[in-house]
């Protein structure tokens, strides 16, 4: 493994959750990674790969600790992948604030300055570190994506931007419409400027309007969500997909919250679900 | 619910995991905890309740973030209950490093100042603790106890100085024998001073000698575990156990390590194990 160094290395559910670190030149900077290999890994077998990408003031530490995510995932014989949420540094732009910089790139590939030298998170996702995962890694090059609030928005935009390059994609409490409501239109504005047509392409509810391929979208949405109707607002893709006749599982669950407890819940049938779409 | 704060409510896995704050007179501070409420609790039924001591460093967070029991918990119908592992706040002793004083209590009572003042947890997880619980929550008074590492020789030695009090016990990675190595005989040296028979009533592999119930242990343990030689030597506990007739079912794990990722992973074994034990 060039330029990759492994952080962690830890038995859990008869695979390992490991953590590395590998240079991305997409970034400029060096990322760290979580990537859980589950039992079925030690056959010699490839494996089908699950991206996960984490919400705002995330690193691939919370996924990796709180989700809960390997006991399905080892039932399954799924790899999962769960990258940091930016690029990190002391040479990298950041902000006050959690909800801009470091550790809330948003998904996107910046444009304006100081953000556009390091912040292309959008590129890296996309091809860099699946390339990373699939050449060091039993990796078979089945592709499932799913995370959840800032990254469920990040899973959604990278899916439905990429036809066939997934086989599914899911969201716990996404932001599904960013240039309508505050989170986006902060970080949009910084990183992609004013100019409200180039915040299209990173905007799933825009982006099901015109999706090359039909694929169908799982959501799962705490009712009792601080961000609910601030932030997400899931009527917003809801509208969207009946508009399109894009197929939409959107499910509202009573009580839960925006934490993980929410995800934890619920991530055995979002992985149930991939695995049953990467085995097709 | 007198002297008592929620401090958090999350829906999780159809039940609660609750944090609250209460008021210990034991310990002479505030105390937070951890409980999880299964969907069971709905119902208005009393549940049985297992307590979990955690390790050193922990609070009340790392058990309830990290472990992934409440999906097992939510199975059996079982109150889980995980307090923070010492008195805090600023009028109570500390010292420096992560091995004695606040995170450290070690569940014993204290006798030697300063700390006697305030590092009563022995009493505390015995007495006040399910005295709170079975007060405040739907308890059926019906107990068992678990722990990890420091937690884990605590759920040990409440278990074996309490006949009839649990009807089950466990532990992960439990510190065995703390009378024979460093982590506790810097902490009993300094809790319980220098006269080591003063020591065996807080050591598992001293009790299991005399034990007045046979009460078996089920203890897991990692093969990989970092601490394994120099702190926490199941051998001494299961020749302990041999000589005593003493019932242990001791399984290393290979390549595990001393983290969650291990408690995560064999987790759901021990809530059956209480649960059916607590059921009979």
């Amino acid at each position: 493994m060039s330029n990759t160094e492994r952080l962690e290395h830890r038995a859990c559910f008869g695979g390992w959750q490991d953590v590395h670190r590998h240079r991305s030149e997409v970034l400029g900077c060096d990322m760290t990674v979580g990537v859980y290999l589950p039992p079925q890994a030690k056959a010699g077998a490839r494996l089908p790969v699950l991206y996960w990408l984490s919400g705002l003031t995330c690193t691939e530490q919370n996924f990796i600790t709180k989700a809960g995510a390997q006991r399905y995932a080892a039932e399954h014989g799924v790899i999962v992948v769960a990258p940091d949420t930016s690029p990190r540094g002391e040479g990298v732009a950041d902000a006050d604030g959690y909800d801009l910089g470091q550790g809330a790139g948003f998904y996107v590939n910046a444009t304006q300055a100081p953000w556009s030298a390091h912040y292309r998170m959008y590129d890296y996702v996309v091809q860099e570190l699946p390339a990373w995962v699939e050449a060091n890694f039993p990796a078979s090059g089945v592709r499932a994506i799913s995370g959840h609030s800032m990254g469920g928005h990040g899973a959604l935009v990278v899916a439905l931007r990429n036809p066939g390059r997934y086989r599914s994609v899911s969201a716990f409490s996404p932001i599904v419409a960013p240039s309508q409501v505050p989170w986006g239109e902060k970080a949009f504005s910084a990183y992609l400027g004013e100019d409200r047509e180039a915040w299209k392409q990173y905007d799933a509810t825009e982006l099901v309007k015109q999706a090359g391929e039909k694929l169908p979208l799982l959501v799962d949405q705490g009712g009792g969500d601080e961000f609910l109707e601030g932030q997400l607002r899931p009527q917003l893709l809801q509208a969207a997909c009946e508009d399109a006749g894009h197929p939409l599982d959107l499910r509202i669950h009573p009580g839960y919250d925006h934490s993980y407890y929410f995800i934890a819940s619920f991530i055995g049938r979002h992985i149930a679900h991939h695995a049953a779409a990467m085995a097709a």
